[in-house]
């Protein structure tokens, strides 16, 4: 079990992810908690048995023992020895059967197929990294919600297609951005209480767990299958799922879902920061020594790498559906590192919009003044409406079409020019093109978006 | 409004698509069904207004006369002129408008933006499509009940890395299969009870509405937007969902989820199909004019093929949740034909699953006599556990390793040559090594299966 | 062959696809653009026979006048039809040989399996839709040649992580772009060349065309495929490849790029066109009835929705490559639609490209102006470079760190501050701060960027 | 530079990578190969520049004395620091900078940005590893020579949607397989031979480095360029490509197509080796304690899983042709970690398909007699064309019609059948109905292919 001299050479530590590098997430799906994870699995399953009475107590303690000694067990050397067979199970069985010994050694994995294990241990390193994203997510809603009400009635260009359309609220935007993090939240958590242990033996059946009571009676398969999803806090499945993918995809879906919802806003957050634009930065953007002026949104730019990534990622788990046979040949084994990674990613980016939704500097002045770039056209359709009654539906937009053509010629605001016509003198002028005014339901929007808990 | 002289030589009627074509979901996700939900979400606008007192109620009447003349509207036409502005709402509201007359023209598409009617529309094909998709699932659900409950009991090797591990039965795969596509029920059925209009006006404040009301008094933009779901059967939400696309990404994991179990389906099919294999056949094989022996799983095959295509399409949509500012310019316009083709591809499989299942035919005999293909080495597993209490652990491995190389140097069955063994001569060889004897849970798996309604 | 009742139910014109609605791609890739190509390569096929003496020469005349009729074929019933065998050759032919007649009925398709004739039209297809768009990425780099000539020396800001950095010039932009559509012409090219015939019967050995000269001799089935494949000006093949996928990952990748490259460019062009930045205007924006002052850049914004999905329509097809046995039963027919599609949307991506960048509208006076944006500090990498020899490199950074905070608070331009300060009195200062001075070698290398024919 | 408390449970060792840990590739793609890269990278620039006497010799030698020194950074803690800037050569750089010294650290990166080096470190990754990616490839072909050769004329059913359809060869098939590596292996190369160095500055217009030689005289970038790659061995690009991406979409398509075409190896050998045709197996199969028969196709299997996820790795890659602006928020941090990928399961699958093709056992016996499993159904397309002379075409049709039909009821060969019929008294029935004389042109098809070097 020495590691090899490469051992240091094939390692990965982070340097091309500063996305989820040094993350909660990251711990929690690194090789070492899938190590954790696949003698969790193996120490619930003797666990079970004994509770069950199909083996000793003595021999549960003894894999316990044995398991608790996580340390000892050699992670590159088990990678390197899985080549053989496929999959990391192998090489861990028989270097914890070992470590058990003689005595208990053949309780170890007793009547499980290495599917059962890696299955388990991945459901559990999902569990725990999900926890980790909910808490991130739970901490950005509850931010905008905060955001949101301070700036329920801050009134910013609406943009569509690029440009300005009609005025809107940066509150309604962040409650929008809420509303996202909360179906993210929903969607996870309905996924991570379904997460079910996986215990099938060879081929699903079960069979081997039958025959370990030759001395009298029937194994409960049912009971014991219970029982092992009881000790590792995993739901018990009605059926194996070895090639049921059910879990995988839902996880697949989810996590994508997540990684798209943050992406959401960072794509907002990059666009309101541009240089240009300037109606909000990042709290602490990343420097640049040569150009001392940049502050980059460096939170939204990874969030954004990451909301890239997922959907692929979640494609090729989705793909993985069409698994053949009772154990297939190539979709299982095409799962386990696109779904780490999702995790990964998906719970980096977590971090970041935490992070980046504290931070977030809003300069509500920029974007009042942003309003008047149009000249007042932005409230062009309030006017067609609102003139309409008074000239004439024709008059009214041959006015409108005149005068937004002087507003750019003549660099005059819209209400100036308005204010010139006869017609319309006693049109309350100045409130029909106030952007500020004319934000329609947005903050009714807000204060009910505001509501879900 | 005269169709273009390339009409014809533009027109897709599913000649690439054996999948789809003709199928119910194919006619829901039309062209044609496609400008029939167009209107109807822009005559749902209307009759909501009016039942708010914000139209007259002739208006109503007026863009309901029109609309249901769907036949009128060119629909080449319209996707010709949708290239100017980009979407095929503009032209549409165009010929609408005429269609309505001058009088109440001016109440089609009021205050609303083309991307509520065209998500509307598009809510409005989905909620078709799924009911329809929901259908074919059911009637497949209650053929496997049927399959899983008759060969319960039917054994037949499992397959594990494409090589024979243990006994399983066909009753359990069958169950297998019905647990996914209950699954697939399940996430469609929930998705598709939340499948929402979309309301918000140009930037989703749902400003110009409330100008309507000029005369006095504010408009209730809440209760417009419920009447407008109201009207068309979907569900009313919180925030218009211009760039919040939860909807969308919700259809785009339920549909490729169902594709893929669907693929599971298939793939089964066409491994137990093979020549060498023939444990399953298709109820009406393709056949070949040159090769009258052939009887292709076309049925099974069409499915593969959705399946692979699905997550591909899947991504995409959950790539386009990364939607910037109030409306996007290129994440929403890439939305429209995944979603459609995606609607389809699952459409078709669903319909070709039900045909496949119900034509299945199961080959017992043969099941039955592949599990022999090992000369009974299938059952080792059993043996090694049986063996272990009589000889010792070492030397039951030692006996078993012998034999399965004289298994196939002499050609002769593991009993035969377990018999021969006077050690063994108390055990009930015949019994232990019957593979049939050795499926474990099996039917106990697919009697709790077969309980979840 | 009469239509059913849902034919125009069921009809697809584009509704949902302004970006390639209407354009010559959308043409060369319809149904009937299909149906014509499978009926060029069944024509082929028994001309080249006929050629060889293997075929009367009076048959490929009666197959030729049948096909000529192209019109004359039902491509809906075709379509419809397919379902049965899973794919649209096997009904086409029974069409085919009722047109020709009982006399040389026989020589239609003979000694061929579907996938030839499906193949070989497809690479058709793709032939004669690549030129499309390699003549509209001619085009599309000419005018780009033009821009970017005469907007060698525009300077403007440089963009990164969406904040200005240093100075650019908007030539060296269109020069990068103009790149982009050389090096996709150049992957396009040579596809192009390569695109071969198919022609391997049955199971890819030609076997049926060795037995039609039973009356003496071996048929030349080398030649067969040459002559074949020049019948129809594509490639001879030296293998079958119903399972050897290259031209078809080929093409997928080609394709993608194309999008990518195109994706780019609109990328470009919708950030500069915002509301705020409005260094570039499209030509002729799509408008909004409602909203006068808006021009939305929809050309940019159709490109930029193919380029969101061609990725996954070429994944799909990389995916195909894993096509088992001599013809697989779900690979190819996954192949079909996606590659169908990812013609499609590039072909609209390259006509609108061509589109834009004619039209494309370039303000160099706002550029310009941006360039002041940040108050000068857009040259401070200049200008720690230049100060450092005078003062040293430590005061030169403090000196400019604080400078950098002045002219925010102070809003006055860092030449001003730096005129003011008495140690730098002798260095040209408004040369230094001039942003336009500080491009570079963004003219020289526009310069060699152009000179690639 | 101390790592923290969490290095050890934050490594991946490759745990979950079966398919690449412990391969070439994935030494030459782990953190510490590109660390690598990067140090040379930065060591080539100063190099560069110290040759065109932009800088002391000096200093080009303290960079290199530095960088020789590569196992004295710390990868983790330059990983966990990238995150504030978001990406790892800020602060690889801050390190490289302390190490050189106070006298010769202003030298280091002068003039560069973070993409120069990163873009210019992973094409030196890549270019390494397609040489370990092309030798593997090389010497697979080579044994799928011998193959080709040794089995050119071993028949075997040739299989078409599952189904026998009529005779091919093995040798055809090996053939087929090494065309196709041939195929990935010419991609590759071409690639190989293009990856270029990068080099662009802040954004893109190498202005920093025009600057230093403020004493005099104007600095030739472009010999400067040419310099660094050469120093490097990778190509000059006539443009910086920080937002022109052609080389990393070169890499994706060519890597997912090797992926995808030994994919197609890997899916005919999971099919062969099924329990239920065994006409191949893998030289060393994967086994199971519990089930010592068991011989499981492993090779296969993890080239399976990699042609699973490449098409998706590389749509993410061609996403990121669409970057914004002079540099990219997120487009290019979206490459990093995909790329890796797609160059470590193509590495790892390209290392299996060497040892799997090397391996390979074919049985040809076996081969021979599935020939048989149709009952000589296999050459009813043969015979279809060598009775119509005969019998006419209609009597030769409904003859084998019946015939077919009663193979399967009475359980007899078709040659059994025909001898019996005396109208066929004088037709060489044994020859006519040998599936091993209809193979067609599979022999010569073999001998061409393999002529291609």
């Amino acid at each position: 079990m020495t590691p090899p001299a490469d051992a240091e050479s094939a390692t990965d530590t982070g340097l091309l992810s500063p996305g989820w590098a040094g993350s909660p997430a990251a711990s929690a799906t690194s090789d070492t908690a899938y190590l954790r994870a696949l003698l969790d699995a193996e120490a619930a399953l003797t666990r079970a048995q004994a509770g069950l009475g199909l083996a000793p107590e003595a021999a549960a303690r003894a894999v316990g023992s044995a398991v608790d000694g996580a340390a000892a067990f050699d992670v590159r050397s088990i990678a390197l020895r899985a080549r053989a067979g496929g999959n990391p199970v192998i090489p861990l069985v028989a270097d914890l059967t070992a470590a058990v010994g003689a005595e208990y050694g053949p309780y170890v994995h007793r009547g499980a197929t290495s599917q059962d294990i890696l299955d388990t241990a991945t459901m559990l390193v999902a569990a725990r990294t999900l926890d980790l994203i909910l808490a991130d997510l739970d901490r950005t809603a509850r931010t905008l919600a905060r955001t949101a009400a301070d700036h329920r009635d801050t009134a910013m260009p609406g943009r569509t297609l690029t440009q300005h359309a009609v005025p809107t609220t940066f509150g309604l935007k962040a409650a929008g951005w809420r509303s996202l993090i909360l179906d993210a939240r929903d969607r996870l958590t309905t996924v991570r209480h379904s997460l079910p242990a996986q215990l099938g033996g060879a081929a699903g059946t079960l069979a081997a767990f039958t025959v370990f009571g030759t001395t009298g009676g029937t194994v409960d398969t049912r009971a014991l299958v219970a029982a092992y999803a009881r000790e590792l806090g995993l739901a018990a499945p009605v059926l194996p799922w070895h090639t049921l993918r059910t879990p995988v995809a839902d996880l697949a879906g989810a996590l994508a879902f997540t990684a798209g919802a943050l992406g959401k806003i960072a794509a907002d957050v990059l666009t309101l920061a541009r240089t240009e634009i300037s109606e909000v930065s990042e709290g602490s953007g990343g420097g640049s020594s040569a150009m001392p002026h940049k502050a980059n949104p460096v939170r939204s730019t990874l969030i954004a790498a990451a909301a890239r990534r997922a959907p692929q990622l979640a494609a090729t788990l989705y793909g993985a559906l069409v698994a053949e046979d009772e154990r297939p040949a190539g979709a299982w084994h095409a799962e386990w590192e696109p779904l780490r990674e999702l995790l990964r990613v998906t719970g980096g980016s977590a971090r970041d919009a935490a992070e980046l939704t504290e931070g977030l500097r809003v300069h509500a002045d920029t974007m009042r003044q942003h309003l008047g770039l149009t000249h007042g056209l932005i409230v062009s359709e309030r006017l067609a409406a609102e003139l309409a009654p008074v000239l004439g539906r024709a008059r009214a937009k041959a006015l409108l079409t005149e005068m937004a053509a002087r507003t750019y010629t003549e660099g005059r605001p819209l209400a100036e020019l308005l204010a010139e016509e006869p017609e319309l003198k006693d049109l309350p002028v100045d409130d029909l093109t106030d952007p500020a005014r004319y934000t329609g339901s947005a903050g009714a929007l807000t204060d009910r978006a505001l509501e879900r808990p």
